[in-house]
């Protein structure tokens, strides 16, 4: 790879594993404040991974796996029965603090598994196991990001972005996946101007990547999630680069609510449209994008704003996320390489290479 | 026409003259508070209009006109003379609340010129007259809504419609021009539901549309602007309904920011888009939307929802209105009958009849 992570961003890892505490980014301070906390229990990974001190799917797996390696540096267990009752404790702990988040229970599972692989091994080494593990997948969530930026950044010619939610790294261990192409342009002077989409109704776009890119130097401009259209009307688009929540056999995908707009109107201005998403995110169980489940949020996150009320109490439809068919989408963007039409013959080949 | 203004709403007029007050729906307070303020001098109207107490292109100008109607019952100028000087102080006065719309120099023009060709009559006269003239510009608004109203639903089907920003009844003296048409497809049971988009970054749609048809007992759903192209990919979506701002000689309109991509929308799902505007909203004089200024506003909206700040201090662009060229437009909803394509030659014809 060109570029290091440190080259590319000037933003610690979002979560991170020192002297036996786990370090975040408080993402609940933010964008009025940047501040790390230090847990130093599984109780205040918990609690930090519910109240959404830290989220994205894969920083939260990660803040889940770094849980339990605080719990293997600071156990006072006396003998190996009592410390895996711990571990069990702890994992059940940290499996229920999201119910949908699939990177949560990947992670814990994995580590889970090294140790069940490892019950005759010493009680010493099966906490380094522990460690060791967590570290592994923190690191090869940066390295995915990592690759993805470089492949990316290779086929994207000088020009301005647009997108949507935050697929940063504050979402990620590090970097992010979009975050990760945004920025090895950015550095080879390629990325002239970012649109950021405030992202209604929770608002990642203007709390979470307004902040983060501005704070790399990004030249960023905020808008409006309604003034896409108008912006693309008049020449300014040339990239429009989203992260993926789930991509299915065919291309299809789901990803932040308005997201298909955004794909529609690429289309219809001719702008190439771009998923970043590594391959852990694809899911060829599902033959096509009407078999993803839309999840439907509380009405308060669309009768409220940042905290203010906005509108009488009507009713409300609240889509978390929405699906846009394969047929608008340009290529995907993985660890592996960029996968380009026909996806469900170029899917498949990338499984199997 | 088939209904009476007061069979299709339970809102009273939004602009009124009473017993020598101005009345107001008070549009500050909605929607977390319904009360009308009664105004007695021409400088508490015109800080009612600069303030946004009443907003809405006919809403302003009606409001204006009865400031002049407030003068006439409350001056005790002597004479003539000195009550031609508080006049055209209170045109002026008036004249200064708000920079761009077009309505409220029409309306005090219109009551104007009555007082100037008929400056040889007693005073009394012509205070009855200025008095009448304002009725007449407030009762032709209102009878140009309910004949766009019942226009419009004539043509239009049952189903679900969608509509963004508020050209409802708090935007006229009554009824509403895109709220006409809802009121009267409503009153004859064909509404089955209307989806109010939010309308960002002012949000009239959430705080304006959602309160005033919610009032009107129409069933509805308010949603993020983002949300609207999931809604339609679901077939959810009948008509798409809007307002304009300016409608230009060949059919090209500019309307609230976000109508674009509505309309862009729209035709990729085959879904009928109307406009619905009086002949006075039609400006002849440009051939096509690119002449139409587009109007920038502060960031402030933008980096802010409701009062609540939501974004750090980054750049922003905030259009307060698109423009969209007359290919995504299905027809025109006038006073005098429904435009439809070519409406180069079908506009012409119409200012011709």
């Amino acid at each position: 790879m060109k570029y290091k992570p440190e080259e590319l961003t000037k933003l610690p890892r979002s979560v991170q594993f020192r002297e036996g505490k786990v370090v975040l980014i408080d993402q609940l301070l933010l964008p009025r404040e940047f501040k790390t906390v230090a847990l130093e229990t599984v109780d205040e990974v918990a609690r930090a991974i519910k109240t959404l001190q830290v989220r994205g799917a894969p920083a939260i797996g990660a803040a889940a796996a770094y849980g339990l390696a605080l719990l293997a540096e600071t156990s006072k267990a006396k003998n190996k029965d009592e410390f895996f009752d711990e571990f069990y404790r702890a994992y059940e702990v940290l499996k229920n603090t999201r119910p949908t988040a699939v990177n949560l229970f990947w992670a814990l599972n994995r580590v889970k598994k090294v140790v069940e692989e490892h019950r005759e091994d010493s009680l010493e080494s099966i906490k380094r196991l522990i460690v060791s593990e967590a570290h592994k997948i923190a690191d090869e969530d940066v390295d995915a990001n990592l690759k993805m930026g470089h492949y990316g950044a290779e086929i994207l010619d000088e020009g301005n972005v647009l997108t949507h939610c935050n697929a940063g790294s504050l979402a990620t261990v590090h970097l992010g996946t979009v975050g990760a192409v945004l920025r090895v342009m950015h550095k080879e002077g390629k990325l002239k101007l970012l649109w950021v989409d405030e992202t209604r109704p929770v608002l990642q776009g203007a709390r979470l990547s307004a902040w983060e890119y501005h704070y790399d130097g990004i030249r960023l401009k905020l808008i409006s999630d309604n003034m896409a259209g108008f912006v693309m009307q008049q020449g300014k688009v040339d990239y429009i680069i989203v992260g993926a929540d789930r991509v299915v056999a065919n291309g299809d995908f789901a990803n932040k609510i308005g997201t298909y707009s955004l794909a529609v109107l690429a289309k219809e201005h001719g702008i190439p449209f771009f998923v970043v998403a590594p391959t852990s995110t694809i899911d060829m169980s599902l033959k096509s994008g009407k078999e993803i489940p839309i999840e439907e949020r509380p009405k308060e996150e669309v009768l409220t704003c940042g905290g203010c009320r906005i509108a009488p109490d009507v009713d409300v439809y609240n889509p978390a996320f929405d699906v846009t068919p394969h047929k608008y989408l340009t290529g995907i963007i993985t660890e592996k390489g960029v996968v380009y039409p026909p996806f469900e013959r170029n899917l498949k080949r990338l499984f199997r290479s």
